[in-house]
């Protein structure tokens, strides 16, 4: 609803979702939400699937959790069919039968970009693979650089389902500002406070300084810093993973709106095309993708 | 999804459903998406729940028709509980029970409005008045002064059921222009090509121009004319109904958007001021109500 909403106040931005929750929902609603807001937006929606680290939809509509991995298999192939515009012809355990029915709005600009969200499994990138949709990893904790053997099972596993290669992204949360020590300090409480209400939920124990400080650096899953670190932090994103594309999660609970706006101003006017000249500048960067 | 984008581009007008398939859909689907729309549009959203008129979604969903009536009965019990803005507990057979969780996103503004769109069945006005939700009639064929049996019956079971009363409201077909001839001429090829494709589908037989000047008259159930004679049909809906609002379609299948939108503009800008002129004047018209 909400990318409605922003495709009717924009022209060109990419409206997506991350993670639709697709174990949880209706692949025929998903498709037409998304459908929908694709045609709002003249052509700008895509669609993040995930299985869904948050599992607390589950028991709202009365899925079993046993069915973790099953619910996401079928429902996946559901959509994919949905997507490819032809009437359906479905059946599995986890939604009933269709035999042959269409589904409206039917796509009007392209064939709806629809990416897999993946965590940190193997599973989900060959299944990604599989339906040879386009990968993201979530990369929200631990270093990037240790997800290089997936990204590296991705493109073996393209390779053998006969996919043409398609596009590769991370995710992850940050946020930036005139300097890093500026860009920690407007963050880090805001970080805190999120990071131990999820903990709370989730027992990690509770969060510090030290641990904040550690996913700031080069090797960890904070983008957090002035534009240049940042930037630099995303080169490295592409020679370690090959990436083609990051995604910055900028919203973080209590960060005030306008820390926020700032930091998504300075990603686009400054980070963006820095990133674009550092690529420029050392073009066999990707030489190194299978160190 | 079409009412966020609406949403977003819009300060004053109600945004609502007609109808939404409650029998069909997720009960708490539903009250999410109408609860995001709320949100976004700081307190305009309502929404219309029915059983559905036209059946097309209950196989793409594997419901059984057989199930129609339990569907919705099930569904608007849950919807309610939803939009009390409770932990529900629920239980029934057409969907997985709920056993004390909350829904996000909560309602910010108000009660969300929601009403219950019936056709002409006195058990759907009946358990309207059970829910103690105001109503709306679609009217599309036929007779309005028709349905003042049903509307009496809802006062009558508002009462019974120890509810304050609610607004009760029609929905109709129409199209305005300067003339009577000209509204009509406008009209009649494309209300033609909709009632024909819709009857083909429905074995309803083709339409004719001698049925379309019948329901154009001011006993019929298509609001097509100059703004006087539309405004004069709806106050004897007033009189015959006792009607507190009355709701134009005005989208009919191929009819350009030009004389669509000319439409909307006499009817906001002379219709309506004129109607509330009329009901100025003429302060006792709902002594007729019982007749």
């Amino acid at each position: 609803m909400f990318l409605a909403a922003a495709a009717a106040r924009t022209k060109h931005i990419r409206l997506g979702s991350a993670v639709t929750v697709l174990s949880s929902d209706d692949p025929i609603r998903v498709f037409q939400r998304f459908s929908t807001v694709d045609a709002i937006s003249n052509g700008r929606a895509e669609v993040m699937l995930g299985r869904g680290s948050f599992i607390e939809s589950f028991p709202l509509f009365g899925l079993d959790l046993a069915d973790y991995e099953v619910l996401f298999e079928e429902k996946l192939e559901l959509f994919d069919k949905a997507r490819a515009q032809q009437p359906i012809r479905w059946e599995g355990r986890t939604r009933p039968a269709i035999n042959g029915l269409s589904v409206y709005p039917p796509l009007e600009h392209h064939l709806l970009p629809a990416w897999i969200g993946v965590g940190g499994t193997p599973e989900s990138v060959l299944r990604c693979a599989e339906y040879g949709y386009p990968i993201i990893f979530a990369i929200i904790g631990g270093q990037p650089r240790s997800f290089a053997p997936l990204a590296n099972l991705y493109r073996e596993a393209m390779a053998k389902y006969g996919h043409p290669m398609q596009q590769m992204a991370t995710h992850s949360p940050g946020h930036i500002a005139e300097t890093d020590e500026e860009a920690r300090e407007e963050f880090f409480p805001h970080w805190l406070g999120l990071r131990n209400r999820l903990g709370a939920e989730r027992g990690w124990g509770p969060g510090s300084r030290g641990e904040f400080d550690a996913m700031c650096t080069p090797e960890g899953a904070l983008y957090v810093g002035s534009p240049e670190t940042v930037a630099q932090k995303i080169l490295l994103l592409k020679q370690n993973l090959g990436v083609d594309r990051f995604d910055l999660k900028y919203s973080s609970g209590t960060l005030p709106h306008k820390a926020m706006m700032r930091s998504i101003e300075l990603f686009g006017t400054v980070v963006a095309p820095r990133v674009a000249s550092l690529l420029d500048a050392a073009p066999t960067a990707d030489l190194n993708l299978k160190e």
